[in-house]
């Protein structure tokens, strides 16, 4: 068991089964020594806990949970794209968050920093990322908050 | 004729002639081996078909052939970045696909399709791709779906 | 003085010092030649001069000068992390912004503009780059624009 895998397991992270390709579009698509990945939302065990925009119908420490749960999304995608080794991971490089709030909410920090703080609890130094969050009006499914990712690799 | 051009022959599909540069942000910008293609709108013959948010200005299938025509368009873009040569994409690495919609409106992803299909259509298994799609609440000229890209080149 | 330098000196323009670290995400990542800078806000002395969405409560113009502070911005940022050297810039390569606005609202790229003509006006032709600019309905602190940047840098 690697480093990773075993930060994962202290932590109490149990990564789910990557989401198979859908459609056109995939899950992740490596160019270079870039992984990129999709936009995740919160699904755990194929529900959304929560829906509906922040704070009125998602309350902010809801929304911190789910742009956690679009984390672990993502790297269990990332780990499926690496032939299972996370270990490949040289530096998580860019988080882009998008929050389904109403007008005059201007938390969107606090919310990605469900994501963020995941990635630098499971990777360390190398964990530390770019990020832009924002609010929108609308996303898939009303999920509450969206996140695509973009990784360095070997 | 190489096999993209005819594969967009067989397809019916004419791309316009890429847009002229304006002001001080361009089409496309080749870095190392990726092509960033800056967003693109639905205009075909220099009007855009529909405007305004979906579902209520723009009916979801209106949105979806506006989808496709920003990924037309996209190529368009390509080709004039790449010496006229779309056999020169590797891989189609990521859509960012930005959905002008009402609140509650939750079906991006189909909207989205429209532009992915076609990059399936036009590609095959390298047009497969990373995909972002998300809700806002207004786009640039009152258009329904602005599209970004980004291909992996040679 | 190098010559980026001394175009800022001409222009007037006085690069703040670049924020600090905050939290789990860091101001920039630098992958390959590649400088992927956070999403910006127009901040100056450590306040907002507008805040509020564009019309109403953020003028058009007012837009514009905050959307050429988010670049002043990221140029900051982006010294900082190329060792103060801003010649390191090869190519500016993207921009991506977010302005705030309501529904209805359809000149986001005239705000981007403030953004896009500073690059030009700082890196001449490297300066030309790729742009998405579109309308949400919320951004964090209320501000009326958030941009984020790559560069290609050596």
């Amino acid at each position: 068991m690697n480093s990773i895998e075993s930060r994962l397991k202290d932590l109490g992270i149990v990564l789910p089964d990557a989401p198979k390709p859908v459609a056109s579009y995939v899950p992740a698509v490596k160019t270079g020594n870039l992984l990129v990945v999709s936009g995740q939302l919160a699904f755990e065990d194929g529900v959304l806990a929560s829906t509906g925009s922040v704070p009125a119908s998602t309350s902010v420490e809801a929304a911190i949970t789910a742009a956690r749960r679009c984390a672990i999304n993502g790297l269990a995608v990332a780990r499926s794209s690496l032939g299972g080794d996370l270990g490949r991971i040289r530096r998580v490089v860019r988080l882009g968050v998008f929050v389904q709030c109403e007008a005059g909410f201007d938390a969107q920090p606090l919310v990605a920093n469900g994501a963020s703080d995941l990635m630098v609890e499971v990777f360390g130094e190398i964990g530390r990322h770019a990020r832009a969050a924002v609010g929108v009006s609308a996303l898939p499914l009303d999920a509450p908050v969206e996140i695509d990712f973009t990784f360095e690799v070997d």
